[in-house]
């Protein structure tokens, strides 16, 4: 098709990404007078921030991710389109899609977000999985479910070891995260379901290169939370760099070897391709470097939001969070609704509401203003907040009786080991 | 490995097969002095009945699936083992693992059910989904929202019409439950959430060789679904045959052609490989022939049931139901249990207490014993009787309130397209 023109009048406003911040930023424009066009890879919006729970078989996919099309049905004024941004012609103000196919706007909101880095190691990919799309939480969840089968499978007790040994690389709350859920699904969930292994026997190692995990939040909370794993069984290995990842383990640059089957990665992200595609300055993470009204130097109506761009506030750039990309979605909205010249525009300003990372049942810490919280506090406010944010009532329902399931239990509820197309068979990556 | 050995003293039951037929075996032998070994080729047993929900969006995979070994975690004489059976040695009574581990058995039941036969047409498998497995229900669901995802893209109005058709070849219940869904998710669900498109315009269309569909239910039954398919939009197509398919569509016998996206099929199934690997009688669906006490001819210790055995009763080989395969498998456990010699078996005799079908919200069949139902109280039967057969209270629970949502918000909550591993991008599959 060829280059689709707005309807005339109303201004066209492209949004480049369904997440947190495309998404705030379509609802804030849902009643001014403009044309959206919401562009995604995916068709459906997802709630990252309990995407390791798929990843750990707690909860099914559709149950953190709605379809972007159905979140917006009732905005007349937005489309909803499933496809690629290619590039995007600023002097032209076209955006070109994966297929050819051009689209003028008036005001482009770059929301696409980050995928996980391996540093420039990209042999890394295919042995330690990254945690950003929910094909990736359900590939984590078959290798780990796949290991504790194929150990059940193995009679070679180095290779036992081996299958039940769990690498997690980075300790930011992700890498947290999935160390304790393993932790819990080997001790607690899987206990007892096996006859010739003892899962509560695996082994999960958590390696970060500072000197302590969870760096950006205050050291009493970063002491607790290693305590907190340290309950769990978690092994942790700081000031460790990863030297080298392959099939059997991790090597790490004092030459320590790790053998183990399963090795995670949440160690770093940056930027989507499109990113470094605009020929703007983008910073060492890939990011779009923007100004205070997030728009892009030079390109008054054109943002970047979120985990592609880097804003600089009290001398540091934003992290990437979901609070973030929520509350430039709507500054961003607000400006493209007001039609705001440059000049007019008030900074964009973040309030950090808080911040939390969740360990395991009935642990986590979280970060408030000037409050600490540890352990059991933390962990309901942990489940409280995630619930109350999770779109949806089903969804909102459907997981807090999962979640009050599980805990009652000690079971989880999506312990299903699919099959990756193009490959033969389950049954011969289940060979030990 | 070698050949594993039973404990001393205790035979070894092996069971081939996590379905309904092998699982009410293994439950039946939960207290015999047996060792029992169950195999599967997933991890999890899978609730048939409702897999074309979770390939029409309205249910997780993980909702109406649980892992065996879960299952049977608390009956300590039971070990699960994910794999695959290559062969068997009727004479040493030898089980092969795919990697060539040897089991023996003292009982062997085989119960590893049925796959989707194209009936010789090997390239139909690539453009026409079966539905026998979660993935095959994954990707159908990927294939029927992406249609619409593409067609939404596309600018051509015959290749929209293309797009938008949907054939469904086989009218026996999975066909009806599908051709059914589909029409109902583009009438009421996708309504209202496309611009360019509409999806109400989805043409569905239910082919099958015989005069009418349902073909194993009263007559009055039969038309009572075509009437109700018929209010949903569906477009039936009787005594036809399919003679071609490719990626554009369906050729019949009589020449018609039905340019089609989109072609699903339900029309046939056959046992697995296995059966036909064992070098004693099958039927002409790959079916082992087994007697009356489920046993191979000479074999007074080698059972098949369920999908994989052809036992006739009255004069006709049992049908491929649930219920007929849950009967076997707690017969054959008793048989076992009780060490029957083949003598003193009293003759399996499958106690049929129903069957019905579903053809959208508020209308299906039912037939139980002389009564028959049709419409709202037939549905109503449906759901009780489903919801009751699910494995587990949350799994049970989960999907009520699913339900209940779907029904009261005309939604569906696992509207998700998941990328297929080795595809390089949804995106391309989404242009049109």
């Amino acid at each position: 098709m060829g280059s689709e023109q707005a309807a005339a009048g109303r201004p066209r406003v492209v949004i480049v990404g369904g997440g947190f911040g495309g998404l705030w930023c379509a609802r804030r424009l849902a009643t001014a007078a403009v044309d959206i066009v919401l562009i995604d890879r995916t068709n459906h919006h997802l709630f990252q921030p309990l995407l390791y729970q798929v990843a750990m078989a707690g909860l099914s996919p559709a149950e953190i991710a709605a379809p972007i099309r159905s979140l917006l049905r009732s905005q007349r004024n937005t489309r909803v389109l499933l496809g690629e941004v290619a590039s995007v012609d600023l002097a032209r103000r076209q955006v070109a899609l994966d297929d050819g196919a051009l689209l003028d706007y008036d005001w482009l909101v770059l929301a696409a977000g980050a995928k996980t880095s391996y540093f420039g190691h990209d042999a890394w990919e295919n042995v330690a999985a990254g945690l950003k799309t929910v094909e990736d939480a359900l590939e984590i969840r078959r290798r780990v479910l796949l290991a504790f089968e194929r150990a059940e499978r193995a009679t070679d007790v180095a290779q036992v070891e081996q299958l039940l040994t769990f690498v997690v690389v980075g300790g930011g709350p992700t890498g947290v995260e999935l160390a304790g859920a393993i932790a819990e699904l080997a001790h607690t969930v899987l206990a007892n379901e096996f006859r010739h292994i003892d899962p509560e026997r695996a082994k999960v190692v958590l390696v970060d290169g500072g000197d302590r995990i969870l760096g950006g939040f205050p050291a009493t909370l970063s002491q607790s939370a290693a305590e907190q794993l340290g309950e769990l069984g978690v092994h942790l290995r700081l000031q460790a760099r990863v030297e080298d990842i392959d099939a059997q383990g991790v090597t790490l640059a004092d030459g320590q070897r790790i053998a183990a089957s399963t090795v995670l990665w949440a160690a770093g992200v940056r930027a989507t391709r499109l990113s470094e595609s605009l020929g703007v300055p983008t910073d060492r993470a890939g990011r779009v470097v923007v100004g205070h009204d997030c728009a892009l130097p030079g390109q008054p109506h054109m943002f970047a939001i979120g985990d592609m761009a880097n804003l600089v506030q009290d001398g540091q750039p934003l992290p990437g969070l979901c609070p973030v990309a929520m509350q430039q979605g709507t500054y961003v909205g607000d400006v493209i609704a007001r039609r705001l010249p440059k000049e007019r525009r008030a900074p964009f300003h973040y309030i950090d509401r808080g911040t939390m990372a969740t360990i395991g049942r009935s642990r986590a810490i979280a970060w408030i203003g000037d409050t600490e919280l540890h352990g059991y506090p933390a962990w309901v406010a942990w489940l409280v907040i995630h619930l109350m944010q999770l779109i949806g009532f089903r969804n909102r329902f459907v997981v807090l009786v999962t979640w009050a399931w599980s805990y009652f239990s000690y079971k989880r509820g999506a312990r299903l080991i699919t099959e990756r197309k193009g490959e033969k068979s389950l049954v011969r990556a289940a060979k030990a």
